[in-house]
């Protein structure tokens, strides 16, 4: 496996999920920039259709060693292909229950929440409709988060699954991220808070954060 | 692992998918049906809350050997797990690289295409927004499957990944169904189609099937 890329948006969520696998598992890898909004989205033009026909980021690519060029895209499943291939450090507790319990927080923000307010579904909404797509952001936001807030609470230690980084993890950091945009109150998930905390501590949530990526606009 | 039971509604397509699994892995489950239109939702009500806080279905609910009640939400983690406890007959290929696009093809459906259209999100399209809720999800269906119909057209055999039946399959059938409510034109998508008759001649599908669960109502 070599020529690792990964096609990305600094903030892109689903592509700061796999960024942040990446550095966690110690691979290296190529960043290619591509922008979600500049001339109507670069993802929609011929060059990035080539690489992923669907159009969304992140998408992973490399090379085997008999030469044939792979790539994958939905950061779950790339980051579940990461964790086959090079187990260590895992992404997932070994236990079957809570390797369970982990997937299933990271899909209350991978299918809970994030489908809710990208940014397709937002200018749909804006555009179409001529609704308040920031508000309508929120709304999702908020309710997904008290419902991740009171699935974490019981499995939660140092980080959302226990003592030791996983899925989970790897997904809440984004939305919280993405939240914030939206003008969300995140009082109500002390939980949520101390675990991102936490997760900020490590390098490789560092080095996966939006405003350390090559494409990172300054503030 | 005894007294299995499934918390399932018969149209939700996400309990569709773990009842599909059920069946492919021959295990024997209690069907225990949550109304989630009837008074409002039944999944709001105390007796579901106490099961499953999220208010979402399906939920998985088994004994261990040791007494303990287990329980599990989010159609694909509850996938993911019975493939982990009861690997045969499997639900995703050997090869890890189509283990993952498997893998993403499910995702194509699970984030992509169903939390967009799904009961909750209509009704706050409708009575918040006042807007078309039905021509919302057929748009978003049509979307989705056109990707999804690209990104399986280079993996098909019989089934979405090669000759056997996975997590693809589960997903893709009652999304097919769900696309049909909405009014939205299948012909386009003519390998997914063929893909769906094949998996229809399957017991386990079949079986799965909503006007098949002792809650379904007649048409």
């Amino acid at each position: 496996m070599t020529g690792l890329r990964l096609y990305s948006y600094w903030r892109s969520s689903a592509s700061w999920r796999v960024r942040i696998g990446l550095h966690l598992k110690g691979l290296t890898f190529d960043y290619v920039p591509v922008h979600l909004v500049k001339d109507g989205g670069e993802q929609h033009g011929a060059a990035y259709r080539a690489v992923n026909p669907m159009r969304t980021l992140p998408t992973l690519e490399w090379t085997e060693a008999d030469g044939a060029v792979r790539r994958l895209s939905q950061s779950l499943p790339v980051l579940e292909y990461l964790e086959e291939r090079f187990p260590a450090p895992a992404l997932l507790p070994a236990d079957p229950y809570l390797r369970a319990k982990s997937r299933m927080l990271a899909e209350l923000v991978n299918s809970g929440i994030q489908p809710l307010q990208n940014l397709s579904v937002m200018q749909r909404l804006k555009q179409e409709l001529g609704a308040d797509d920031k508000a309508w952001s929120a709304y999702w936001n908020a309710r997904g988060l008290e419902g991740l807030e009171a699935a974490v609470r019981p499995l939660a230690g140092r980080f959302c699954v226990g003592d030791t980084v996983s899925l989970a993890d790897v997904c809440l950091v984004p939305q919280l991220y993405g939240a914030r945009r939206f003008g969300v109150d995140l009082a109500p998930y002390p939980t949520l808070l101390r675990i991102e905390a936490e997760c900020q501590s490590l390098p490789a949530f560092q080095a996966a954060q939006p405003d350390r990526q090559p494409d990172a606009v300054p503030a």
